[in-house]
C-alpha cells in the first residue's frame, strides 16, 4: 500500500469535529445533544437570500468567472464602503467560502518553511491551511487572565527571523471574542511595515461587535496597502454557511495576479452560492438587527451564566459569537469527552469544544473550552444547566 | 512589498484561458466569438435538477458533512453500480468539484520533491494542482500520430525512480478524447501493482464515450483497489459546472481518513450545488441519450470538417467532448492570438486554446490546438468556416 504523505499525517484532526462520534452516539443512546461545539448559527436564512435560487431563471448553470460574478463583485464594493473600507471590484476576488481564501493566500505568499506569527488561541483550521502550504505556524500566546488581549508587541517580535513572512488576526476573534483596539491596530501596523510582512486578517464577523467600540480593518490602516490580504466569508453574517462563499481582498496587484492563477486553475467559486450572497446583501436592517439583539442577548445571557456556575470564568467577548472558558477541570479534552459519553442530566447533555485544539503550544488552554452562543436562548439555558450539573458529576 | 511565493511564480497561467483577454477586446470590436477553447457545454442543465433548488424548502443553508450528504452519497453508490463500480458509501468524499479531488489527493499521497507521471498532452490544471502540492510532474508523450495511445509501458518505467509517488490518467481524455482500453488499462495496473504507486484516474467523462468499447474504470481494476484514487465530478454530465461538486473516491481506507482531514478544515462541500447533483442522478435516459447524441453528431461534424480543411489533421476523438488537432501553422500560440487580435471573417472569429499549454514537455504540440465541441451545431459549423478562412489568411 503507497504511503499517506507527510502532511497529510501532520494534518490535525478538526477540535470542533474530533469528538463527532461521542456524539453521534450519545444521539443514538436517545440524549439531546447541545452543540455548543460549532458555530452553525441557529438564525434563519434570509429570505431575499433564499428566494432569488427559488426565483433562479438561468436554463444552464455554468462556470462563473474564476474571480467570480463581477456583479457580486460590485455590490460587494458597495457593501465594504459602508465600513470605511475602500476597495474596488477587481481588489476583490470571489472564494469558495473564506477557508479558502485563507488557502489561497497562505499558497500564494508563503515558501515551504515560511513562518507566519499567529497570536493564540485561533481558529484552528489556520493550522490546517498552513500545512497545506507547507508553512509554520509561530504563535503568541494572549491569556485568558487578560482577556486575550493582544500579547506585546516584543512577544512578536521575539519570533520575528529572516523566514518569518506575515502575521495572521481574526478579528474580531474566533475562538475569543476578542476585538483588536485602534491601539493595538496600530502596532501590529507597524510590526508590518517595519519588517515588510503579510498582514493575513480574518474579519468574517465585523457585524458582530456589541461593545460599541469601534471596528478597525487591517484595510483601514495606511502605509501597509500592499501588504495586507483580507480574508471574509458571508457565512456567519447571513446564516448561510452551506453555501461556501468567501471574498480575498488585496490592494497589491502583484499577490492578486498570482491568487488568480490559483483560482483559475480551480475554474470557479460557486455559481450559486454567489446568487444567493449578491441577494443577501440587500437585506433588511431589521433582520440585520435581529440577528444582532438575538446574539447580543445570547452573549450577556451566556457570560452571567457561566460566571455563576462555581470554578468556571469566561472573560466578556467583545464580538464574534464564541467565548473561550475556563473549568474548574484539570483536562477540558476529558471532561468534553466525557459529558457525551458518560454523562446525561434528564435526557441531556452538551457537546462543547475542548480549547487545547485551538493553541498551537502543547498543554495551553488544558482547562479551557470553546463554547459557541448561537443556539436559541432555551437551548442555551438548557445547555446551561447541563453544564452545571455535569461539573458537579464530574468533580465527584 | 512583501515577495510573492515561489509555487506562485510557477503557477501556469490557464491555458484556455490566457487568451481572454484578447477574446475580450475582440468582442469589444463587435465580433461574434465562436468559443472552442473552454468546455462548457452548451447543453441546458435538467429541468429536475433546476426544480431541486426552486423548491428547496430549507430555512437555513448551512455546512453540509464535511464528506458530503449521506442521501447524495448512497444515491452515488447506486449511480457507480451501473458501471459495475462497487464502491460504498463511506469510500465516496464529495468534493468541491473534481478540482478538489485532485488538490486533496495530491495533498494526501505525495510530499514535497514526489513525482508522479502523467501521459501528456494532459488536463493542464493537474500542473497547477501538483505546484500547489509541491510536486514533480513527470511527462510521457503520447502522439497525435498514434491517435494519442498509451505510451509504451518502457516509457513510465524509463520515468520511474526512488521519488515517484503515481501515475495520472484522464479517461475518456481530456484534451485528446482517447479512451483508454482493456489491454493499455491492465498495462497501467501491472506497473501500478509492480511498483506500488498510486493510480489518479479522473473520469469525468465517462458518460460520453462514442465508439462502442468498454469502459474500463480504474475501479475495475483488480488487485490494486488500495492504490486507485479515483476522481470524478458532475460538471460536465448534466452541464452544471456551475455548481461545484465533484467527488474522490478510494476503497484505500487510511488515504479516506487522511483526505477527510483535508475535508474538515475546509468545513463542507457546497450545499447548494449537492442538491442540484443529487437531483441529477434521477435526470431521465432521454436526457442523457440527446445529450449524448448532441456530443456525437458535433464530434462527426467536427472531425470531418478538420480533416477536410488542407493541411489540418485530427483523429477520432473516442470520447470527451475535445480533440486535438494539428494546423498548418508553426506557432499555434501566435496563431491562436492572431485569430482574436487581428483576424475577422463576416464579423466573426475564434477561440480556441493552443496545445502547447496541454504539454508539460516544452515544444512539443507547437502546431496543435485543442477544440472543444460543446457549442450547438450551427455555431459549429460557424466556427468551421471561420477557421478554414483565418488559415488561409494567416499563411498569406
Amino acid at each position: 500500500m503507497p504511503k499517506i504523505s507527510t502532511r497529510g499525517i501532520e494534518m490535525p484532526a478538526s477540535p470542533i469535529r474530533k469528538l463527532a462520534p461521542l456524539s453521534d452516539s450519545a444521539k443514538a443512546r436517545g440524549l439531546k445533544v447541545y452543540h455548543l461545539n460549532i458555530g452553525q448559527p441557529d438564525v434563519k436564512t434570509p429570505e431575499i437570500a433564499l428566494n432569488a435560487i427559488r426565483n433562479i431563471d438561468r436554463k444552464i448553470l455554468e462556470y462563473s468567472p474564476s474571480d467570480g460574478n463581477r456583479s457580486y463583485r460590485e455590490k460587494l464594493v458597495r457593501y465594504y464602503s459602508r465600513y470605511n473600507i475602500n476597495v474596488g471590484c477587481d481588489d476583490i476576488i470571489v472564494t469558495t467560502g473564506g477557508s479558502e481564501a485563507v488557502l489561497f493566500a497562505f499558497m500564494a505568499c508563503l515558501n515551504p518553511g515560511d513562518e507566519i506569527i499567529v497570536p493564540e488561541p485561533s481558529y484552528a483550521n489556520y493550522m490546517a491551511f498552513a500545512i497545506s502550504a507547507g508553512a509554520v505556524i509561530r504563535s503568541v500566546p494572549s491569556s485568558i487572565d487578560k482577556g486575550f488581549a493582544l500579547p506585546p508587541v516584543e512577544e512578536f517580535e521575539k519570533l520575528i527571523n529572516e523566514r518569518t513572512r506575515g502575521i495572521l488576526i481574526c478579528n474580531p476573534n474566533n475562538p475569543t471574542g476578542y476585538l483588536y483596539s485602534r491601539s493595538e491596530m496600530n502596532k501590529i501596523r507597524d510590526l508590518i511595515k517595519r519588517y515588510d510582512l503579510y498582514l493575513f486578517s480574518d474579519e468574517v464577523y465585523r457585524e458582530f461587535i456589541y461593545t460599541g467600540s469601534p471596528y478597525v480593518s487591517a484595510l483601514h490602516l495606511v502605509g501597509i496597502e500592499e501588504n495586507v490580504v483580507l480574508i471574509d466569508s458571508v457565512s456567519k453574517r447571513y446564516s448561510e454557511c452551506g453555501i461556501r462563499i468567501g471574498t480575498l481582498i488585496t490592494r497589491n496587484k502583484e499577490l492578486r495576479k498570482t491568487v488568480m492563477k490559483f483560482c483559475q486553475a480551480r475554474l470557479s467559486p460557486p455559481l450559486l452560492g454567489q446568487i444567493v450572497a449578491e441577494a443577501s446583501l440587500d437585506v433588511s436592517e431589521e433582520y440585520m438587527r435581529e440577528t444582532y439583539d438575538k446574539y447580543l442577548e445570547s452573549r450577556n445571557f451566556l457570560i452571567d451564566s457561566l460566571n455563576k456556575i462555581p470554578g468556571v470564568y469566561s472573560p466578556i467577548p467583545m464580538g464574534a459569537f464564541y467565548t473561550i472558558a475556563s473549568l474548574p477541570v484539570d483536562d477540558a479534552d476529558d471532561f468534553c469527552a466525557w459529558c457525551l459519553s458518560d454523562f446525561e442530566y434528564e435526557g441531556q447533555t452538551i457537546f462543547m469544544a475542548p480549547a487545547s485544539g485551538f493553541y498551537i503550544t502543547p498543554g495551553l488552554g488544558k482547562n479551557e473550552v470553546r463554547i459557541a452562543y448561537v443556539l436559541n436562548k432555551e437551548d442555551l439555558a438548557n445547555a446551561m444547566i447541563v453544564l452545571e450539573k455535569a461539573l458537579e458529576a464530574y468533580s465527584k
